[in-house]
């Protein structure tokens, strides 16, 4: 069985910590992946975090996730609003899908309320801060049982 | 401290199950509540569950668990579109409040992809069918001991 | 076989002949229940006739006709244009359901063109006053037939 | 007295029976017309078919109807959604005139949910398939009475 | 040098004098055109009226209108709000065009007050009654002139 | 003659001075009654106060206002928004009616910039706090005036 | 009987000749009302023009033609598109109130073609140049006939 | 202390008695502001009423009324729903501000629903007639008694 | 095996090669029908061209062809932008069918972006002028190929 | 050559300095006025400053720089976003003309997100508060070089 | 002269026969790729395929064919709706350039029915699934030959 | 102090001088940067200039921007208008930011008409070819100053 999960955190979520931390938090990254990858090995999976400012590299990144990975996680950042073509990628893929978000954009400025990627994906889950990962983890794992 | 934890259900989730299984799951509301209550004991907590087609009943409920009451989950059903008067009481809690959805609204009808409830909570969970009961109890546990 | 018919009527509807007659007509609803009542008996079906100010009580009906009835007949009244509550109700229905309105809403208040309930009903009769009734009951009973 | 009623058919519903089975029942006009004649000599009225793909012949008809007809029921096909000339043609009507709609335009593509020629009728009854047009004669025979 | 000038009703414009006299009075249309014929013998043109209720006969006939004629007046009725086709072949034509209205579609329904005819015309006449075409053709005589 | 004025708080305004006290005040809502008795009874007027957070509720009470009341003053909370029920029922009352905010809609979200209730009341009062409600007592005792 | 007709010209109107001659013309208005002038006097009229940048100076002259006058003719200019005054004044007319425009202003930017202007006048005349004013003034002349 | 009230009165309202009396009432200005001087003397204020249909005369008298008074009344008519110079003027008043209206602009044309001014304002208070006047008088004696 | 295929061209595409040739090209219709024939004739085709300004012949025709052809090449002129009949008409069609524009309707006016036409054709050639027919002309071949 | 450059400010800006300094700004006009002036004439140009409330003045301005004038400043102030006549007038001018704001309007409320101003000026300078003006002066005198 | 063509696949594009096969067709890129490359050898031309997820790369590879290349086929998946940096790409491009699609966008969600990459290319080709392609290079070939 | 001051050109903005000169102006960027650079010396700064097609690359320079540099000056090309993920790393900078553009979007296509870009800079300069450029160089150097 696969045990692969990908983590994907696209424009400026390598800036956590630093930006406008009133709004994101004031943890970074490191710490973050730190306590997930520890969460991951204890359900017996292994999580592969990568983060780029690039739709592109995202959009490639969701591809690759389509073979030897169980799950895929992921905080496309700004391209949450317009990015039809990670739309298009992750309705390419079969594996169980969870969208994240720190805050809660229902509850921000007006072009935060809209996602093109929710509708390609198993779930979302929004507003918990760091929270909102280890959520995102403990749902595909889930989902990996049901789909097994 | 406080234990409980207020679960509500709004108007139709009566019948799950039943209603378009295909859409909401094949699970009735007794099962799921059982596996959460046991969840909650688990973690120390101690689960209310109510449901009503009132939008009047739920907007009572929200004022009560503003007392006596650690978290709030609720799942608004078809209100979660245009129950401005349960926003309204929402935004007057302190408690962590988590808003659920069995489904994914953005994936589905126009008039299901606004929330109005939304700007009034925490954080929100949708899309994992009764898995997203569970992840918004983990997530009232993180909470409550943050707020602690 | 089922004989038994729901009529519900939404909010204000108990004003009728008083609330505005040269919008409404003037016949009060015991008037018109009585016809009606009259005809579901010529036909063999028993007209079960209900009215509420609340919409959590229209749901519960609705629900409650899920079983020991053969047809649904529903003038939801203002809620019309805004219970998508009701409408997930009529949703889960699998008896044959008609909207009646006593005027052509098209013909009047821009808000009153948009009906969020017609997708969940099998038919809707508008615009003819108490007449509208009485086609809708001889709509169900032919739908009935159909079904059976 | 009057005892003609016009039934106006538009663009397309001549094809009733081939097009679209699946949506617009699989009953061909002639099978449908011969039963409303029926039903209409039953009523002691003469029902005078007509159907068109062209907007101007159902504008000149409905002017026709203007002299020697006691009724109109109309079906204007997709010429629902955007003729306002023969809106106009129907507003100069003084006879009772109904709108007929096999499907519920309500629960079809968006398009399809403004009518503009409902301001300019009587009623509207939509969603019953064949049985739209017997509710309709049905309907017109009572407004017939009351108009005497 | 042509001296006809082509007038072109549109639809319903035929009921002139019987439908609605409140709004668009009470002269019929053989009045209004005797008294246009003779202002146009006055000045030196000949008038040639045509109405019709088919969108292709006006499309037609402004085609027509390309050879031989001087000017073209047009009243499109109901087709104003909706006939690109007419929009475009009036954008064919080289000869001045007046399009007229006998009442003024800024003061009454929403849907009357776009006009998808009057970016192709020369000018635009409204909410006169029958004066609006006894101006129109005043229009047309000044405009002939000047284009000589 | 009537002395009786029904005075109706909608969802959440039992709350006052709990709720957000930054946007609607620090005065409880039993303080602000009491005030309001007095002033009634200095006039003449009798006040019947009551608050409920089902729309139905609300509904109910503006139908039983029709006899024995000579004035209403309505706070619908949230239900402003939205609840066609309340306009369709205050389109029924005769005697002079009051909406009252304690807050100026228009300076807060775009949701409360548009009341359905406005259309059904005699008049508006907004943005006075506790001030709102005797201004409106004032009013109707003025209206009241009039119309005996 | 009145022989005063008052002709308006609002904002920029003055630089006639000057401003865009491509699109309003090559003619001055000085040129244009010595013609206007000599045309009012053949009529048995007595034409008084005035311009202003100052919406405010329209509003005063539309109230000062309420007396003493038999005709309004007005070019708004800009305003056309914007002033709600402008309209209000205008509704406070009895005399017949004819707009004018030199050029078509539904074939020119989006939005110059929304006039808040005409909903108050007796009729709108549009893209003649220079003819426009001449027809206007033809038009009020037959209007004040009518209301003699 | 400061003892004067400005009041303020947009384009039109000079017309108040004589202009559609059906809609805005019979009586003149000249009668009602009598009333208010005499209402104001008992209050110990001093009201200083001006007119004017110069958008610009209403910026410069707000901006005027910030020294040397103790409170406005504006009824800003017609630029009620444009003039954001308005609006940005009455943000730069720190004295209590209420925006009066005769009707109720919620109950006509579409374009009378929004108000610019309202953001900027204490308190609005609308539909009462030349009544709306006096409660805005009370309203001001209230609010300066709180802000002393 | 069928070898016919039908051609049609809606309003105004008569006046090919004299209509805004800068826009449409200044080639007659008859000398590129000519062209596409012999191609036709090249692949084994028949083609049937047909042209009319009346939407209601094009619904005719597009009937016709349900039988007898082998496929359907249409460029429905200004009827793209609201003949929901055509779209009606050509759903109906199980031959592959090609929608045709000389131009490129999306660099055109705004009204010219939104086909209503194309959601009911298997494919859209648009932008090359005559070349468009003769690639429409391929892709039917080809389609009539796969379909066989 | 011309050496004068006219520099208009419009409704409010007066009070520069005293209106909401935490947005506008803490230095009142005169300071910024003198610090232009001073840095015009280092440039050899005249600046010719004046402020209005009165959207006609500025109109009148706008008309007489077109005279004795090189270049031209305008701050609009609230006319920027309704002010169709300023727009107008500012197309008549032939010589450079630049666009001015303190404040960013893209970062502040919606209405001040669109000018209606921009489409006819040069050029924008937005949100450097006094500096905007400063440069928008560099600018014109790098304009006036390029024309002369 | 230049004979290479080259052809740009957007995002996704490369899981042709992959990714959701009943939309996208079963065929791989490389297959239709050696398709095109033997029909465009046929035709003397040189085919030049690249794919990229990155819009940057689409943007730079169209830059590059402004020099050396005869021709543009482009594909921008996703792309086609949000790209405007592409647009502005292909505005650049004076040689031919020819969008194609697989699918029918505007038979497909109401995002895809916007292109913002039409505005800028020669002509558009949607909806005949690889056979779309083929025609792309058809439609190039000729373009080529018009532009020699 | 730093002295670093890093300026970005967004997509297509390397065709300077090329692309659409009618529009962009003729200079090349190799031309307007050495200018610039030469500028910035007198300055006492030191200017850093990239430019990309990939809006990855300019989000990770605006990051690299947070350190070592003094202010940033951006024309984002086409991005201006959808790229969102621009916005959020603009929003992160703490030092002066100049957002240019060549042309004034105000007077160009609809879509232009936004900037998704501007809530997050200090101020906007557009509309002045290459001297907005060299404005923005001098706003820069002011607004160092400043936050120094």
């Amino acid at each position: 069985m696969e045990r692969r999960v990908m983590l994907l955190n696209g424009p400026n979520l390598n800036l956590l910590g630093e930006r406008e931390p009133q709004v994101y938090g004031e943890r970074g990254w490191e710490d973050i992946e730190a306590e997930l990858r520890q969460l991951a090995a204890e359900m017996g999976l292994e999580l592969e975090c990568r983060q780029s400012n690039h739709e592109g590299d995202l959009v490639d990144w969701v591809q690759e996730a389509r073979s030897g990975h169980a799950g895929l996680i992921i905080n496309p950042g700004a391209l949450t609003h317009y990015s039809y073509a990670l739309q298009d990628a992750l309705r390419a893929l079969v594996i169980p899908c969870v969208e994240v978000h720190l805050t809660n954009p229902q509850a921000r400025e007006e072009w935060r309320r809209e996602s093109v990627i929710s509708p390609a994906v198993t779930g979302v889950i929004a507003g918990f801060g760091a929270l909102s990962y280890r959520l995102a983890l403990l749902a595909v794992r889930e989902l990996i049982k049901n789909t097994k």
